[in-house]
């Protein structure tokens, strides 16, 4: 029997070609950690937000578990406890997780002890790469993906979460003082947009090569009513003027779970919003800023979204509308990596504005399967499957996502309290 | 300038109609409380389950608040502080009111003293039914209807309510011990029933006379793909399987949250169920009985219903598959009418069966508003408006609502964890 | 070998006495709440205030448990679960018990029911106390006497308990709207009383005859300082002047475990103390009343009895230096029977007046173990012995007190922030 | 008028001792921080365990708010939030501060700032005490003593509560792995020392220039019946025969709080203890450690004290009888001057042994104030008086206690369920 060769031409340039990915990805993750000094590492403000020094050895975690140990002949572990340390919420992987809301009381391992797991990853997945069979590659490359994918969002999550942490503290520090700021004007007017509906299909393509998580899978048929859609995300100015007609304090606004969440937290305005003698400021990655009227609003919870359009007599959209509409337009905007790290103002333009980046659009979908959905079997099947049920759409990608991970089929998710990601709406209405 | 007549000889007629609905339904809820002793009245064992006392008030207070005050000329309120101890969301009314979870912490007013409340409010409503100028009429006519349906849907929380209540007491005290109960056997096979999808219409319509909540508007159009739907309910004897195979212990059966709920309460089997040396029995209406294979699982969670079609490779249907198969059937089952009080086996029949009565189905749909959907005006829009987040949709009526009050378009919803209501669930495929 | 006979001429005498003291005592209970309707038997508002019908149930239990099941042969009991229902905290008995938050969820047993139960019990202590062998008496008689005090406390309890229920009702209903009222006046001046301390003897002294709990043995030296003791206890119209002069907004003046309940229950004011439009009306049993400076104030915690005296710049006394003065004078005062049920403005007088009855007076001293303090063995050990830690000794009885379960080395006992019995509190300084 | 001299010949010597003094326990808490990495500072793994950089920060600001802020003129502050930050409870210094539980939330201020604090007030400190003038110097020096007791006490609890997080993390981290440890072996018998009582006295006396705290004085009578007291702490080999005897599963043994809290927390063991295939180990500052039946219980709480005492037959010692045996005997012992950081078994001797250091011993006696107490006034008179409610008395200090801070009069005071500190109990029991 002959052995199956490591590699053939195709698959080389294919297994150089993830290897890059692989390289910048995992590069990127400590580039966004330069900005930290040792303290800031373990910290845990809220049970959402976890620590960064966390995020850095769980998304290392995930190769170890799903590609290292089943497909590394002779990989030997860092360290044993870290499969029960570093696990999130996997419960088929046997192992067990420390509890969540106790991530940031671990001083050790320390910061130096995670970097050196996050090279020794780093060196077993280049054997990998370059080594495994031909018959894994396969499996490897899909795993590999799903990988690379998981880093970006804890990429996203160790950003929003550095932010919560910062704006915890008194001292409101700064993440990075060097951030660069838009100019604070106002609003130019919001457009509707209108469209016929009718037949259309929504959901990820299969076989393109392209990647795409489970849930958006499969593409299917969904028929839509005549709606039109806002050209851009609502606005701070806009936001005040809700906040100023006493939205906050009018019950009929609001839908019931948001009324007892507003009244149990004592929400007056968006998370990190700061009021002191009348004026707003805002607690950003650069410390506080005086808010711009002229940004899109962020860090609102789907309650504040919904009574806002309720107050403006419009709705949120549906996440099929969100998606046909934006599939015609390129995934261009202000992500990550312009290094902004902040939602900025719409430019002018014809046709739907920031689509894609600054600020994650909730819409007035639960996330559900689609028709068809299967979860992908054994543990890897609790990535977005598990957690149907509670949770709303969110759709676009902000200011804190990467380019590369932001799709028009991409399905975003959270509880509709939660406020700490970089998460903004857009108004609709139906046209009949 | 000429006075609008009371009435004329067409809306007499309707009138009329409308005062014998009116009569019938408010004796039966005093019906329903026939069996109880006055200690009984009083009762809140868990915080959803509402004393029967409440019940008998706030359906009361329902009419006082939005006919008699606005529109019997005159009409003297029976007494001041009704209004706040008998409301029970309705912020916009302005009164607010006596916390939920205290609803069982009032020994006054007197079982007897609420009875006169009815009464009181009884003898205006005959006032108003028969003398509101003709003007009045329609207004009083929509309200009215609500006013009944909103009455029959509290007789089915009175019921759901105590044996909620019941079961909490360790004496394991019968409602009515003289219920009858159906033979033990096992259950008949399930067959599948397939269908096409296609583009449907749901939602009722509109100008037909026929009653419906605003949340079952406007009648529009959805896009299935083909499917299969179960010809009946999951039985006990099946759940049984589900928990001799360790359903209650395979995480990877839950969703996230249904997990953290299952471990958080310990749950083992369906609400009131009690194993004793390897047998089951049941809490019921009639008190403790054996559990009886044939009849249909009742009393799950919506995690649960989710979890036994996991493990069964299946899927709930959604709410526009049930009702697109459920309008081609008649409105006929096992309801509170026919005085069983327990959902009973499936008769042998071709095609759906129990799609109506027996037990309320949990669906896979969220509780959302249809497109184009608005909430009525004023504390009205509050009755289902308000609660299009987090809850999940039944469909289809159980042993304790009215037939009168069921309908194919009907949307149930109620929080995924709760279980207290008589509900059990269908399952379904995707067919492509 | 001969038997034992029943009784002999000594004992006669005695098992009449006492069967006139258990008519009496049992009949008391039975009266207490003849001003009661069904409804009212079940509440229980807060955790610590028990419903009516379990004050009921409990005393017969006591009974039942100590006396019947032991010691009367052939007894039967009532129900079988009513050990279990009906226990109140003895872990030792082996039946467990219901949890006590939970006291007010059982509409059954009914109120009849209860009433059967001690007429049940009523009966068969008549049997036991005429028929029990002479070498069984001086246990009967032992237990006996521990079960007509424990009615007795459970009578003040009942009071305390409806008082407390009835204060959460918005309606504010009134257990006896005929009670009789004091004049509204001002509070005479306060004097203070000077003794020089020294070596004294405190507990009760064994061998009487006269009834005392374990918790007052042995009696025993203590040594005082020479201290003063005010010859009254604080008056409503004394602790204005602390709320006036900010004693609820001064953080110095109270025990950092004070403050924290102070400011997570939003105090203000003692219980059932209500402010509205300047005016201070309070509950009563007699339902609301306008306030009245000159009666001692009551239902103040440990924390605000406390913050007074630090604002006054004297002390409380301590248990000793208490029962060191009351020894001295007799038992009497505004006890439950005189039918006030409420404090009444000191009669004018030298020496220390009120000190018996009116209002418990909360002493700065520990509930701690005499010196030499031994628990009965068995069940009836837990009676007072293992709540020896975390509650403060108050003295003296109240106005919901028997006159007969009153003296100068009883030992009342509650938990510091505790404040819906009748409490109200003396001064004392040190001299030396 | 003439100036006051900054110094006379009498306090320059006095002077140059205290400097010594600061310097030589503001270098101990330094010390005790060399085996930390940066990641430890932050640490709060429970609500009542402070991180590391805030004790250092927390005694720096005690010096900063009596001592430089009001008599040193020009005094600069470090950083204008730190008296909000550092502040731990004291009310009336008027700058508020941050919650308790969120110490260990704050990445910044950093190790390093803290550290840089630190020497900012050693530098002022430095100042004030060589050139305040003559005048202040009593009140400079009477608040350095108290600021440097302060330090002491915080020395302690930082070992201890950086015990407490690394017992937390399961890598189980050692502090010290260079740590002694004694051999394993068996108690040697415990003996009883039989005492008269009569009347004795207790307390602090004042002008003796010894250092004491408020709480204890004024030094006052007080009458003791005879007893008798163990000569030694009782072990871990005695704690384990009432583990062995089912001393947590016998609900007679234990106060209702207790057994409350037993049942809360699901304790078996003292903190610290695990059990794996039938042997017990210990964390430790060195890491595990097998347990040593000869060394004193530790980490009991006060319920657990009293348990093990009822079961014994016997009781703990009042803090009287404590302090009246104690005061005969010096204060040696092992404590953390010695370096062993762990109790250690007893040496063989006659008369009462380790009756300082090793562990702190509860007494049975709450924490109240002596006959005659006085709080000193302002922001200072918080230190004590205001605990004076729900705690017990403990005496004797541990090994990690500074042996010049312990002393006979010496109070500490914990709550009954607290367990972090080093603390066990001996025996006592009367005599009569």
């Amino acid at each position: 029997m002959q052995a199956t060769p490591a590699s053939d031409d195709h698959s080389d340039a294919e297994r150089a070609h993830r290897f890059r990915d692989f390289q910048r990805i995992r590069a990127f993750s400590e580039q966004l950690c330069e900005h930290l000094v040792i303290e800031d590492y373990g910290l845990q403000t809220v049970v959402e937000a976890s620590p960064p020094k966390w995020h850095l050895a769980h998304v290392s975690w995930f190769y170890e578990t799903f590609l290292l140990r089943p497909l590394l002949p002779g990989y030997r572990v860092f360290h044993p406890r870290f499969e029960y340390l570093f696990n999130s919420y996997y419960e088929q992987t046997g192992s067990g997780f420390w509890p969540r809301p106790e991530r940031g009381l671990l001083s050790r391992p320390t910061v130096a002890e995670v970097y050196d797991y996050r090279h020794h990853i780093d060196a077993a997945m280049a054997r990998l790469i370059a080594d495994c069979p031909a018959s894994d590659w396969p499996t490897v490359e899909q795993r590999l993906r799903i990988g690379l994918n998981h880093e970006q969002q804890h990429q996203e999550l160790l950003i929003t979460d550095i932010k919560r942490h910062f704006a915890h503290n008194p001292l409101r520090p700064a993440y990075r003082a060097d951030l660069p700021s838009s100019p604070i004007g106002e609003p130019d007017p919001l457009q509707w947009l209108s469209f016929d509906g009718g037949l259309g299909e929504i959901g990820a393509a299969s076989g393109t090569g392209d990647f795409s998580y489970d849930n958006e899978h499969p593409r299917h048929r969904v028929f839509l009513e005549p709606f039109a859609l806002a050209d851009r995300p609502i606005t701070n100015g806009e936001y005040l003027e809700f906040i100023a007609d006493g939205g906050y304090e009018k019950t009929a606004l609001w839908l019931s779970d948001g009324w007892a969440t507003v009244r149990q937290h004592g929400w007056r305005a968006p998370l990190y919003w700061e009021e002191q003698d009348g004026d707003w400021r805002i607690m950003t990655l650069a410390g506080m800023r005086p808010l711009n009227p002229a940004e899109p609003v962020c860090h609102v919870s789907y309650y504040e979204a919904d009574a806002f359009a309720t107050w403006s007599g419009k709705r949120l959209p549906t996440e099929a509308e969100w998606e046909l509409v934006a599939t015609a337009h390129p995934v261009a905007g202000n992500f990550v990596d312009g290094g902004w790290l902040h939602p900025r103002p719409a430019a002018a333009g014809d046709g739907p504005r920031q689509l894609f980046g600054d600020v994650w659009e909730w819409t007035g979908s639960a996330y559900l399967p689609y028709p068809g959905y299967r979860a992908a079997p054994g543990a890897l099947g609790e990535y977005n499957g598990k957690f149907m049920c509670n949770q709303m759409v969110l759709r676009g990608g902000s200011c804190a996502t990467s380019r590369e991970h932001a799709r028009a089929t991409y399905r975003n998710f959270f509880y509709p309290q939660e406020r700490w990601q970089f998460k903004g709406f857009r108004l609709a209405e139906s046209r009949s």
